[in-house]
């Protein structure tokens, strides 16, 4: 066991293991282990287990290194375990003994799965900005071109007139939908699990309540098994969700590949969008929306990645939950990306609007005219074979008029009626609610 | 290219790989087709496209259908390739000419998704029955049990003191959770895409917020691209909230797996739910658990499936889409088993009421010892350090009372709270809604 | 708990749930189970567990058996819980008390995995040889292609000549990687796991050798509990090789939609193998690539399937292991109807052979002109800079000679080199083995 | 377009998004695109695209640059794409113009498509290597505890004798059939893609036989379509391979978690490889187990990950691959670390010698009491009955003596012919043909 022997590799084999990139992704938390702390000491002073002025110089400190944080100034040093434990001991060396007294009535389980939450809950908030924005984005382009008519595919074969109206505003339509994903997980997330404990809660007469107002949570995990449950549970959660706001983007990235391809040329970026050849000019490549596509679909994987993790996993905590972070918490960084990246990009497209200029487009006018002979009193199965044999003879001639008229239609797009969806849906999140616990904590 | 000369082989082979189980499936569908179909001819009638009589005779014809689909009366026949060509058969086979009216201004696509959005919307509303269902049962056993005590584990590892009152009410807590993803997944099948057509629209001047409003559904897909898009997207939505509801019972079955085993023995089941052996009196096997979890965990498989079914498909319809009825359709019934087994096996569960009188628990009181220094007035840190000189010097004596008392904890569940937690998610279901619009339909 | 008051609906929803599918699936494995039998009582004799004559009567009712199975006469019984039960109980019935002799030595347990094994393998060849015939259509049909051009793509764009050769041979060579990934899968299913009974072994002076011998195995799990280890893992390993030729599969389909479309028109189908549309006459659906894709992905996502529901599980069978086979067992005829029918359908996949005739594609031929200066003596750097400036000019003239020679390229497809690697691959089987064991202990 | 505006923003904001992480990955891809880049240039020498000369000052540069690479002294400069224009860089940056000349003939496409199945190749050996050595372990600890019993469980019920040298073993054996996979992994890594240029060959009259021999591969991927095509397929393969090592130790890690817990109490960890509590004296967490199951569920997840993100594209390179490298390169560290750990956190396990003093564990010997009387003489049935009824009447004294003789068995390991089944594996490997080539290329 020649590893073993020598002691000093044992020990930076099994450290290294065992830490792995904690700490770096513990960087994303330690904002929120300071909230949470705040909350904690405010709590631990009404059942008289922190004096008054314990409580002022706690809470002052710990300002201070929320605002050490936002300066960037915080540093996890060499040895400190992790976010928790540093805050400890800046709190500790600055102040002495007093700092110690900060971990009574919770342990590093409760800790880390407030952290999580308050986190969660703040990166959501920022998904749903984004996801906004782009759905502006899009509204505006499904306005602006709502007159350019395009071919509409089923199974990859021309088939009616569809329009870049109707394009841009169905992946509006389909964010919508997303954030419902978004706000069944903001809902799990914003839930207090502090005073849970290592999993079986405390004999200290903790007033849980008291946190979960101070932290601004909609309401707590009351059992505190079930908190420690929602370890892992959380996350899983949060990546359907997250994965779903994907999907909507990889689709459109390949709907947009496919259609910037010569075969189709329907719409183009400018270059600085794209990567190109010298000597080949015609050459555009769509780059953005290729990793665009491809973040997507990383992300997708993600709900099957935690599921993996966590899965028959009996209650109780397991040390497997910590690598979870190093999934769950890049995700946010790289769907936030994906969305301005998205948005930035489809504002920038530019569409063909002479698209249906070409012959092959011709057939797809066919249904039109069989339902505009419906319309004039032909009965349906008369007037679908006079058409069908009329373009057998050769001699169909599309009237190219299109005049769709009911909801969500080429010529009515609902645009504020889909506007209202996404603000119904909008004011489900309780956004200020929040900022003004967090303000409160904070003494902003 | 023999199989090409062999006519007959040829269709064969085609067909039997077109069609699939499609059939099989689609007779989940056929009460929602013919509901689906309802609405669409009393709003064909109001944009003058059927008359008022040719209205009453469809009416009747396709309520008497939805009578024979609820007596198991209706067959697909052989050589018809789903249920909306058999609806349609029969009602031209009855009534004549008449029949072949009711497919204006629909396609068979949008007739397949609202065929779905209906099933889906009735299906999930089956899957929140079974699952309070299932919570009161895990409520009721967490105020029955809730004076006996248990382990509580972290990494396996004897911890701290639990009790089976947190450890069912940790199950019943997490099914609220579960809950949120179901409304969600709710919220996106409840909504109309009736008169998207082959999901470009119709120059028909349908009205599509008639049939919204007749079919119950909260709101519609506005946009008909959009509309079309939701294949797939509403299957893999549901399949998360799916996938959720059975992680909780996949851990709450591996718990149980684990707890009859005979180095827990802290529960076990009347044999009649067991397998044993004759040869062997201890063993009794958790096969419905292992089950239970093993169903779970394939459902839990389920949003990966249909995320590599439709992922990188561009917009507009594909046939591919088909085959997500095969793996989407029988979940339902594969968790609603898995719910009733579960309400059952936990139901019957026994609990054994003497686990702590084990001398390995011992220690799991010592952090409790800690904490009632602390709170006589002796710090932290010393107290800390006297216990653990204690137990170094075998000197513990373990006080075996618990008196926990914040919420959530052993001696506070906060059932009532949690209760109250589940009636708000409850609330935000509306079943009553549909139910009317369905017996406004059928005339009941 | 009303279910459990009326005693016969507990134990047909009890009975239901844990019986599920697996009479259905037993049937798959009845042939195997007989031949397990066969070399099971060989063994038993040579260790004096039975006499020869009552070796003689087993030997010639399990043969019998085996051919009531062949000819379809084989019924698993109602209340008759699986396949080895079914086979045991036909012995007693015809042969009295020598029938229950065949069981001392192994558990359901070892039952069950060598008749998956025996399974396995033989459906494992089934689909090397559908790939291999797939293998040979691609290769024919590339071979007759390999003088028509087509446009090579990179990111969607245009880029440089590729041909039908090129496209149809590609697929040819990605099947055999597929294969090592089978081989892979059978050389793991091709050890005999017999013997090791509950997964502990047994008391039984075994030999194990002997029975490896008689099923033709090529080796055996040695180690008893790693025998049991290998259910769930087996599955696992071969649903990766199954995935592997999906995904060929699928990326091919793929292709073929693409170049279906009006937007390609590269390939067609000859109508028997389309759906189309009377009034829409330039549409060809491809239903069977569509079908293909969606069920090759489909098959894709079994790996994951089978991982989630074996994954942490400790060491020693779990039930959960029972429902693996509704999830493996249906794959293989899922991936054999897929072969069948690419195999069909590509065979008689029409070619455009006019494609490049498009101004489109004009501009793929500007680094073939580059290479052709370079070729010349004009240094890389500037035969690039000329070229590009011709094209900006709008002077460039392609010449359309291609000319490449180097291994695998347009003019030199390598189909006799990529035909002598399979070759290699499928020396790697050793099928024949197999067969003769089965005819010997078959007695034929 | 507020971003666009300023284009500062704009271009950090694409550039950042389309690089991302691609040159960190691209550092463990320098070595091995140097080599590639020796053997084209050798074989450019030879069609007489370089002079002599010319291969010498090259040579001589790119085995500077491979020393500079080994000694840690390379590096990808700001602004600089990837490591392949690093190289060619640092050659014209020393050489002149001589060092554009190395890019004829071949295009990034099939460089990195190179450079990843060399990275690969030698990723996969180090695995080889690492598997190896904990199978060593395994099988050492299997022969050292050879006799110490332990129970065998199913269900997780105590079921039937097992010992330590089974368990040990058991994972032994399973490492073997995982070698299989890594095989069939390096035999598609195992391939010259070089010369495919961007997936549709080269004008130029390359010879790529002499590149796939220089490069000491077995063989190429003929068809340059198909050589394309890998990309993706490959890094999938690989997955395929490492997940099933990872499943193995995964599972390892489960049985070591549970068999550490007080409820078991089989096996102990000295404490430098396990956390503690102070005050809670029993506990050892067996966290650097639950790390380890942890990364190798992540990793069993990497399959799904690399599916998702290559499904459904057509033929041809898409940008959506470069984005695989981030999933693909850290797995095979990640996965190193763990077979590590794993080997010396086994090779220190203890085992408790004295588990079946117990009495919870007296039934699992009933089994065995039934096969002694059989072999003595009693029918099955009858001794099955007269034990069941000794037990009932708790008369059942089991004889502890296990006398276990088949092949694979508590008292017949077969050690020596699973090494043999290891060493016929291994030997299916050939690796020393590659560092021939490699030596040869460095001039080493």
């Amino acid at each position: 066991m020649k590893l073993w022997d020598k002691g000093y590799k044992v020990d930076s084999l099994i450290e290294r293991f065992t830490v792995g990139k904690d700490v770096e992704m513990d960087y994303s938390l330690a904002e929120f282990d300071v909230l949470g702390s705040l909350a904690h000491i405010h709590m631990l002073e009404s059942i008289h287990l922190l004096e008054k002025d314990e409580l002022t110089v706690l809470t002052n400190e710990l300002r201070n290194i929320y605002k050490e944080i936002k300066n960037g100034d915080f540093v996890i040093e060499d040895g400190v375990e992790d976010v928790h434990s540093q805050v400890e001991m800046l709190l500790i060396q600055r102040l002495g003994d007093v700092g110690k007294k900060i971990h009574s009535g919770r342990s590093r389980n409760d800790q880390v799965l407030v952290d999580l939450k308050l986190f969660t809950r703040n990166e959501l908030k920022l998904i749903v900005e984004k996801v906004e924005s782009l759905y502006r984005t899009l509204v505006a382009q499904s306005e602006k071109y709502k007159e350019v008519l395009m071919p509409g595919y089923t199974h990859f074969q021309v088939a009616m007139p569809s329009s870049f109206g109707l394009w841009f505003g169905a992946y509006a339509e389909s964010l919508i939908d997303d954030l419902l994903l978004v706000q069944a997980a903001y809902r799990v997330a914003d839930q207090n699990p502090l005073g849970s404990a290592a999993g079986y809660g405390s004999s200290f007469p903790l007033n849980r309540q008291m946190t979960t107002d101070l932290l601004g949570f909609d309401t707590m995990n009351y059992n505190v098994v079930y908190a420690q449950m929602g370890r892992g549970k959380t996350e899983k959660v949060v990546a359907f969700a997250l994965a779903s706001v994907a999907a909507t983007l990889a689709k459109l990235a390949m709907d947009v590949c496919l259609y910037m391809s010569q075969n189709f040329n329907f719409v183009s970026l400018p270059k600085e969008l794209t990567t190109g050849s010298s000597i080949m000019p015609h050459k555009k490549n769509p780059d953005v929306f290729e990793l665009l596509r491809s973040h997507c679909n990383k992300i997708q994987a993600l709900p099957n990645q935690i599921t993996l993790m966590v899965n028959n996993l009996p209650s109780g905590y397991f040390r497997d939950l910590q690598l979870v972070k190093e999934v769950f918490i890049p995700a946010f960084a790289e769907l936030n990306d994906c969305l301005d990246i998205a948005n930035f990009a489809i504002a920038n497209l530019e569409v063909n609007q002479s698209i249906l200029d070409d012959e092959r487009y011709k057939y797809m006018y066919s249904v039109e005219e069989v339902n505009r002979r419906v319309l004039s009193g032909v009965p349906f199965r008369d007037a679908y074979r006079e058409v069908g044999e009329e373009i057998n003879r050769g001699e169909f001639q599309p009237d190219m008029a299109v005049n769709h008229t009911h909801e969500g239609s080429i010529g009515n797009l609902c645009l504020n009626e889909i506007d209202q969806k996404m603000e119904e849906v909008l004011k489900g999140f309780s956004f200020e609610k929040v900022e003004l616990a967090f303000q409160k904590l904070l003494g902003q």
